[in-house]
């Protein structure tokens, strides 16, 4: 008991450290009136947005939760809700601290970079310190309460369930969030980019383009909140998927199998705290290299991780009379481990963290081949950068998948599928501080905005460049740790989904395959078919979500079209354009396009499963449902990967172009390269990033079926 | 044997088919003596081309046919080279074809729309039908051979790894062409529009460009010869694979054996007959539906072939007094079937292509809505133009997806493993007719080039183009097709490798995991990362592709370059350009970038076999690689998809703006739409259509790897 209450106890820590620090960030000034009125109109606009989104999140979340409530029973469906809710905390708060800091950083980047820097870096601290602390509490305190005053045993069938219903409340809401915000932020940008840059020749963040206010509601209310959702459910689904396992798995081991189901969240803990070390590191030094400002901070944070996790975990396993090198013998044939063996899983977590990061800035970054290769391409023209891009982010998958099958490999020879949950949650556990590199984009892109439109000095501008260039990178980073933890995370889940089978259904899982034993081998064929259906949806669920972007900015077009020709004043520069329609056109737009895409992993694990029974029985409806969650990792791990670095690639090769090489600004390879980041958009910021919990729910919604299932059945 | 010698003698009738068709064609008059010049040019070029890519190709396959030879003996490696060379041969010889009816195309043009539709759809067919029955003769005599003169039983080792010989041959070639015509035509292609309508804005095929003829050869080399090789590949994989599984499968059946594994080259000889009979069928009508034409041909040996593959099927068992209810009971626990069952497989298979076509042309044609709505994206500019391309390329794979998912289901359901290879067959018998209406396009596209080149009145050249304008429609099928059918031949191929890993490794296949029983479950994780591995082989596969059209396109772009400053007398139109230079200089880039992709797929298996046995012991080591030849072809398929009926859509969508919608030739939405068209070039004519020999090529190598192993451990 004492293990969780310290968990909740640094989960808290978190959150203290997020009030103080914001505190910090709203006590600093916030510019002149006209910047203050810019920023009003931006807040006014993604309070709009979020509002309605959670709006049409609760409408159907509710429905969720009775369908939850009724199938399993009242903790899951509390589980549900808590998940759920915890969740558009996370995103809610830390847009607001978004939406605030933004013209504080413009502010301060008119005294100095570092000035600025600080203030933008904290504002995404706080948004990362909420997502992983809230996280953490949701896990902890739910778990406490169910093993401690409610008196329940850890591996309960009603603990398991409420985990997994935390899991599915922080997953809707996710991919809801992601998507929703993904194609608010596409639309208004591309749409933004088409009619002011391209057709009325004004130039990015004119305040003259009535798209501009909602471009900007776009970075918050996608980059920000859509972004915090995703990995608060990331980090939900993985700790939580590493606890259901232990319970699952482990259930021979009568008192140490509380400590091992707290340990997750100890490492968890002791990561807030590292992450919390690691933000006050992030600093200049006297010069203007803000990646490697932000990179000392990952690094002491880390670090400093290695010896914690050590201590946390010798902690746990000595709070019942084991040290590190005692031999943890599970039942049921699976791989030996020990404390130590974990611990090493967890540093492989960290470094495969460290791989991803560093190839990632390698594909997006200005200074590599891949990115200039895409510069270059463009002197050629559209098409040539177009198809330098897209063939960039077909080969950065290679790297990121030779890492992440060599991770499998490691964890599982030193600690089988336990070593493979733990690898994914250090990975995860260090959620706070990546996502606080990746907050900090949205505010730096506004506060460029703001100088703009505010008319600053053209220095201060300059200067949130300076810090806005690296937000490329940072964001493809946290995207692809995102899928590649969700890679680690799919086989965590397919275990679970495995186990919870042959808990449910032992006849299913006798070992006697000619009597119904259900056949995960690829020599079924139900297996095989399982496979293609989940490899095409996120192919399915992509086109969605591109097509959705391309409606939505064809809208906008449209309505800033109108705007010019209604009122003749606004490219005089007279009359002020009318910003709130525009946003408040996309806001309807963005929330009508996110609810079919988002059904769709959550209709199709079920329709898959009665489908093939029906036809060939429910061992092959097992079979092929199950195929269909390694299907969906498999085919979505590389259409995320792809995506999102191919999007970042584009988007630097603009910016590489723009610093003055192939001819830069106003160049013809210039022309070229904005065609290519206008494609890499909704590339990189809608399709891509909302297949991660695209891929957790459909993987989630089995485990319910299942347990629905044999509720029914009993 | 007699069944055999029908065979050989339905095999035999295809090349005369092609013998007399031959003739007809070459007794057109090859027009005036400048087109007569420029075809000259075109077939010079083209010989050239092919000269030197088959001198490469035959440097690596002694190297291959020696390691062949040396591991599995004399009969794989004679096998090897016959597989080898007829692929060579059908290709060599239809690209002959198709250079010399393409000024007798543009000729025919000039006096009537018919005239020129009867001449290249003949020129067409000539490729099909070689196509089809030399892949029937060198199955068909090969295994007459082996079994009748050298007395051999047909499920004798020698020849089954004899067949899996003949099918690497084919492979090898297969992927070589596919992908070494691919660059060169899509460099040639990509090189001559940048240089010529973008930057010296000169039409298209306008003599002037030093890369026009290079443009032309490219479409024979790539879009004729690549494309023959490819499908011969397909069709010996895919019949030799049924006869393969047939033979290691039905071991208990005594004399029924010969029969049934005589059954899949009736089918294919009886659908020659079926596919001759169509060709007569493809005709006008009166109106100027050529699309309509082609149906009208393909419907007729479609529906002709229904009645004779039930002949045949009930000939076959009839021969050792079976008839088509008696029940087949193999051993193994396998499904039960029947010559009925099967029958209904092969028809399945003849819906699975009639379905497949229909969702392509859907995709592709400029009458639905995906090819409009890019067409209306282009209003918006390059950027929505590229956007809504990648939509639809990812949504494209749905439908296909599904159809080949349920005819798993279905075949399985009739008839086991071997239903779905019947299903596989059936697809394949059509080859003859489906390349004929793919090898047409390069026909009609080059008279379009020569009817400009050579300035006839523009009457012929709408002819041509209306023509030509089915050919993106026809090109696409014919891929969609092939990687259609690889989706079921995979699972046939599969089926194989483990198979084969019982004969030679039958201590593995104990049944006891325990003790080192190989686990092709999804649940063991070696499984896992060879899915990952294999998924990823076609994304690295495609990059390399796209990087290596960028790059020698490039290369013609600085040559075009050189030529218009070293003589002025090219754009003034007093100086003719030098061609050959051109040429010679994409053959060379072409040969050059074809190396290591094609390596890719012959090394990997074999990597990852020796990898995962190091690390993890022999069992994982085979279940690792099995998981890689399902991973490829789950990652294959969608790659392939998603590429060749996108890129199919950007092209029509330029065409149907050409056709004077959405302001017409010249617009920003033409120009917009000209950047689509680019980036879809080498995606559906390099990356594209070559993954599907890549497919193919892995899981040739892995059952070569297993036969090669085992006779290093007997």
């Amino acid at each position: 008991m004492n293990l969780l209450l310290i968990s909740i106890g640094l989960g808290l820590l978190a959150i203290v450290y997020g009030v103080i620090t914001s505190s910090q960030v709203l006590g600093a000034s916030p510019g002149n009136a006209r910047m203050q009125e810019i920023a009003a109109a931006i807040q006014e606009g993604a309070q709009a947005y979020l509002n309605r989104q959670y709006t049409t999140i609760a409408i159907v979340g509710v429905v969720v939760a009775a369908v939850v409530a009724f199938a399993l029973g009242s903790v899951p469906a509390i589980g549900f809700i808590a998940g759920a809710v915890l969740s558009g905390v996370a995103g809610y708060i830390g847009m607001n601290i978004s939406v605030r800091a933004n013209v504080r950083t413009a502010e301060a980047a008119s005294t100095s970079l570092q000035a600025g820097l600080t203030l933008a870096f904290r504002a995404g601290a706080i948004t990362g310190m909420l997502v992983a602390g809230l996280a953490l509490l949701a896990i902890a305190v739910f778990f406490y309460v169910l093993v401690g005053p409610m008196g329940m045993s850890p591996s309960d069938r009603v603990v398991i369930d409420g985990l997994v219903g935390l899991a599915f409340g922080a997953s809707l809401i996710s991919i809801f969030a992601r998507l929703g915000g993904g194609i608010f932020t596409k639309a208004a940008d591309v749409g933004a980019d088409l009619v002011g840059k391209v057709e009325a020749g004004i130039p990015e963040d004119d305040p003259r383009n009535p798209a501009v206010i909602a471009d900007n509601v776009g970075d918050n209310v996608g980059d920000c909140a859509g972004m915090a959702a995703d990995l608060f459910e990331t980090y939900v689904v993985t700790v939580g998927a590493t606890m259901v396992l232990t319970a699952l798995l482990l259930t021979q081991l009568g008192d140490l199998l509380l400590p091992l189901m707290a340990l997750p969240l100890l490492i968890g803990g002791a990561c807030i705290v590292t992450s919390i070390l690691g933000t006050y590191f992030v600093r200049l030094g006297g010069g203007t290299n803000v990646m490697g400002a932000m990179y000392k901070g990952f690094i002491v944070t880390a670090v400093t991780s290695i010896p914690l996790i050590w201590i946390v975990t010798q902690f746990a396993l000595g709070s019942v009379g084991m040290d590190m090198n005692t031999v943890i013998n599970p039942d049921q044939g699976m791989v030996e481990f020990t404390g130590r063996s974990l611990f090493y899983c967890a540093l492989l977590g960290l470094v495969i963290t460290g791989l991803i990061i560093w190839i990632t800035e390698y594909y997006t970054g200005t200074k590599f081949r891949p990115v200039r290769s895409i510069a270059k391409a463009s002197e050629t023209g559209h098409g040539t950068n177009v198809i330098q891009g897209l063939a960039i982010s077909l080969e950065s998958t290679a790297l990121p998948t030779l890492v992440i099958a060599a991770g499998i490999v490691i964890a599982y020879q030193l600690a089988g599928l336990m070593g493979i949950a733990y690898a994914a949650t250090a990975m995860l556990a260090l959620a706070g501080m990546v996502v606080a590199l990746d907050a900090y984009g949205p505010v730096t892109d506004n506060a460029g905005g703001i100088a703009e439109m505010a008319g600053l000095d053209d220095s201060v501008r300059e200067k949130t460049d300076l810090l806005d260039a690296v937000g490329n990178t940072t964001k493809a980073v946290t995207k692809g740790y995102a899928i590649g933890s969700a890679g680690l995370g799919a086989l965590v889940l397919f275990a679970a989904y495995t186990t919870d089978l042959t808990v449910f259904f032992p006849a299913f899982r006798d070992g006697d395959l000619a009597n119904g034993e259900v056949s995960f081998s690829l020599e079924n064929p139900y297996v095989i078919v399982g496979l293609f259906l989940g490899a095409l949806l996120p192919y399915l669920f992509g086109a969605m979500g591109m097509t959705a972007v391309g409606r939505a900015a064809g809208d906008v077009v449209i309505d800033v079209r109108d705007q010019f020709r209604e009122n003749p004043g606004i490219m005089a520069g007279t009359s002020k354009p009318d910003y709130a329609r525009t946003v408040d056109l996309v806001t309807k737009a963005a929330i009508k396009e996110m609810i079919i895409p988002s059904l769709l992993p959550v209709l199709t694990p079920i329709v898959v499963y009665f489908v093939i029974t029906a036809i060939a029985g429910q061992d092959n409806g097992f079979a092929a449902l199950g195929a269909l969650l390694l299907g969906v990792i498999v085919g979505g791990l590389f259409v995320a990967l792809s995506m999102t670095a191919g999007g970042g690639a584009w988007d630097n090769a603009k910016k590489y172009i723009e610093d003055g090489n192939h001819g830069g600004k106003g160049s013809e390879a210039h022309k070229a390269a904005v065609t290519g980041d206008t494609v890499g958009d909704p590339y990189k910021d809608t399709a891509g990033p909302a297949v991660n919990p695209m891929i957790k729910i459909t993987n989630i919604v089995a485990l319910l079926l299942l347990a629905t299932l044999a509720h029914g059945a009993a």
